[in-house]
């Protein structure tokens, strides 16, 4: 049963596709490929509702060109989950964002938990996805307020930022758990884990078991309404 | 105080644009100039969510052409409010969404209300905005199923269809007031207020009543967060 | 066109009434002329549910003579919206509450807000409006705990109070964008926008704007249920 | 212990009142004395929201005159709870809701209830107390959609309407009980039990029990914040 | 009218149960008889949900005590309500939650309060029972950390540290009352109260008094669907 | 990275324990053993509160069993998911309840779905795991009206049921994937996936799939709060 993943970076930084491949691989399965898929149009980060745009058209790309090489689930590798649904309509195979699986991963194991993201400025998009996945009520969303630009080369130098914030989250909002905001903290998982003494939950790695699970249920997107198929009137962009 | 508004519509269709802007026109205050804008890349018509990433490229591309013409303020012209976000973050003046806009309108005079859009498949574009603007508890949603090309050259021969569905929602849903689902159907408003005896709320005219407003109010988006100007690194699709 | 609309002072401070009509006139279209209402009977300030009681019986003192004098519209100058409801029932022409404007100004121009009210007492006349308009989980309520009679002659002696807690609310609650929690409070709109840098929200034009705009669009009460025209079997109070 | 809660009838009809007390007798420990609190000013029946604001008048009416005749706790016996908010800041003992009790009492007994009101319009009026009390996820609304003033001499010739729709809850709502969304229903309680073999909740008959228990408990309304007792600058109506 | 009411203590502590029969016999009517039922398995104290378990285990067994020996009506003795479910199933009586009934309790008196528990662990017993009733909108939930055995002898050595608690609720909550979060702080009613100012909650006297008012009502729970008797397939534990 | 799951039966019928194994072994990846779990007390099947109770009882004697063989995670087995909060305190690995389970698999490929239960008094259950994710805004509940007992032999003879239940959600509920209601439904999967051509979730195969997931992630239950392991005061049953 060997299956292909393509974890799909909405931004065209490349080194970060690879640093986000490289971290998820342990949580796929024996038999599973991932490959990484990075746009070549786009923005080099994701911090803005117009980012938010352009990474959505460089999901679409990326899809297109999994869907003609066999890939058999999709991992959308931004937190916010920018274009995870319209890339469900593209692609024959399961899709899923890494903040929904996240979310979903944390609530699993804990009753109450907090996404630390990184500008506070991209708190909404955590919320946008609280909203749709209708766990407001057992999340809160902090921020550590520095650009993602401050992570490219990785995130360790980030840790005693996210430590506090999430030291805060386990004191003031009874958190149990804690989601990284953002693809690039891949890194911090283990020290923040050994540090804190909670999960500590990575939505690419959440989203990667969370396909290789549809997959291996043989169940897919609906196709019977918000997912179908649209009818191909994409331009060239 | 002279004003000019922009009324975008996030489809490659000129003539679905300057239809727009026309019956948006009494909405405008006597000193607002209402100017279409319709973008050279995207799709036809706005249904799917591969739609949606494209029609908010074509938002973000007019929103940069008004930008540089001056224009003080801007309606989204699309259901579901495709790049509103994204916009917000470009634009000097204010952005409002033709759904945002038509549910608070719809809120200031009924109880409840109801949403008839077109295809089935369009439902969550209602829903995803129902639950941003926390309206969920007083509209429901409902279709009439046929796409969206099959109103392009004008909606009338949908009256029979839509006014049906308004009326079931008024009688089991005790909905008070009906939103019309799709800017296309704005054809509609005179027959239907005679028909149904209810509210007729057309989206594009209450966005551009309430961009007029903000105006007035000299009102425009927070940059405090969310909104914040981004980093230009926009790429040239 | 030439438009009226009366901005109804639910208590019986006339030097109120002409203040807040004279702070939203700029809000108003060049044609509408705003005449203030005044009831004879009623409270000097509205902070309590008891004063809302007879704030609402002003209201609808107020509402029946703009009928009797061809008033098109209303707007309810109180923070709570108290008698909007019953107020609608009688007008022809569309009513307005000032907190539901202003809510729903402040929710286009920022993903989050506050509402800085003034007696602590009153925080539930904003529970309730948030409950209504369904934005709680967007705007959270803050009290600077003053008697509404405090500013009975302007507010500008609370200016660093209400900074000061709208300035908590941006830290701490990621407020974008403040709301005025009192009518009273109008004079602080353009030292808070300095001092805050964020959009500050003043109900009583926000609702304005907003019946002129409903006025501009031939939208008015739904007659179809909640809102029907009573029997009349009012007494005089 | 002998108490005495006055049973205020928001309404000026005084034959109800009496119904309502004679109907509620039962729910009462023995050693209370219910007595009748009919307004000398206001509406024969209350159906719509300029009704309630006259009710809300005669409620403090009432008030003013149990306060001074040593009344313990009072029960407004008005489905929508007009008043009931504006009693608390006046009274000394509790005062309870007919429609809060009456679904509180339901929550007891049933996972999912349904109320069956009388005119369409009041609709509005439930949803506000379960927006208030949290339980619309477990109360649908439903009305028969007759006038009040149809029950003014009894209701039993409105058990079919009601035992029907009530039915279609059962049937279509998963309800598991009733509740009762009028004063003037209380005599079908008894013959609707039969019928229908689920609980039938009465409102007053509920909020005289928790008056009762209130005050068993040594418990009356908080003085904290929203019920503090107003500065007493009531007007003569 | 002699009715015959159980206080069902989950736990297996004897002494516990007399203290918390004791302490709510004054919320009974004259004519009610409070027995006390103390399960013969189960755990010492209730903390974790393997203890709810257990107590639900307890809760049944003594129910099925009560209705050999003609109980009327039972009070499940347990902040977070375990059983209570289940015991409405067995028993032919109403059966009330002390927790679901000082949260009604409460919202009958305050617009917002707070719940003071003990282990930071069962935070959960009380938002699971927050989402139930859908007060969660009303109510904070705070902890003083310390274990249930803490206060096997009494919890007056706690006095402080729950008046600080509640007084933080109070400051930062906008908290109005203060629902007691176990039912062995029942001898801290009377020092709370005299304390803080606000009405103190506590559940077992609120739920005896709510069992007194539906037998009163005779109104039990509803048998058409989630309750309905189950067939008697009950193992001997 | 050879790991063992014990799938719990919370009933005490080993037939069904054995077909919910082999049917959702699919689930699993290769290097995974499943094992059954079938409690020495308890019911018969659950479909009460009260069977509920006994089969947490039983979950917690399986849990203990695994504990002391060396089973790395758990699957609860019952839809409504009784125990799983108590077994996470217990277990050292991860526990996942089919209902959670199914409904967060449903929502990675579905804007929205619906429940097909059996008995119309298992509805609360459904209803209950939709408070505890949220996912109320997103889901229906519907029955066949059957007893478990009725599909113990298997459950095919009830396809039909439980197909024109889906498609009346389809239709009527805008729902675009199924979750079976029941364990015992799992052999239904296949026909109706071809029947209604829409995903079918079985929650026991989801809930396999995580626990695979979290397991390859390395993560496992919180224990800073709500799931820390109990002091050991477990009685034996």
């Amino acid at each position: 049963m060997s299956r292909t993943i393509m974890v799909v970076n909405p931004n065209t930084t490349r080194t970060m596709t690879d640093a986000v491949v490289a971290a998820a691989r342990t949580a796929a399965t024996p038999g599973t490929t991932l490959v990484g898929g990075t746009p070549t149009v786009g923005t080099a980060s994701v911090e803005s509702h117009v980012d938010e745009v352009w990474g959505a058209v460089g999901v679409l790309e990326q899809v297109r060109v999994g869907e003609q090489s066999g890939v058999d689930g999709y991992v959308i590798a931004c937190f916010g989950d920018t274009g995870v649904q319209a890339a469900r309509e593209l692609a024959r195979g399961p899709v899923v964002g890494m903040t929904e699986a996240a979310l979903f991963t944390a609530a699993l194991v804990a009753a109450r938990f907090t996404i630390v993201t990184l500008p506070r400025r991209t708190r909404e998009m955590s919320d946008r996805v609280l909203r749709d996945t209708g766990l407001s009520h057992r999340c809160t969303v902090r921020a550590i307020d520095v650009p993602v630009a401050d992570i490219a080369e990785g995130a360790l130098h980030e840790l005693d930022a996210v430590a506090a914030e999430a030291s805060l989250a386990i004191a003031q909002d009874a958190a149990e758990a804690l989601v990284l905001g953002c693809a690039g903290l891949a890194d911090l998982v283990g020290p923040l884990r050994e540090r804190l003494g909670v999960p500590v939950i990575e939505g690419v790695a959440a989203a990667v078991a969370m396909v290789d699970g549809l997959l291996a249920q043989g169940v897919t997107t609906s196709r019977a309404g918000t997912y179908a198929a649209p009818d191909r009137r994409e331009p060239s962009a």
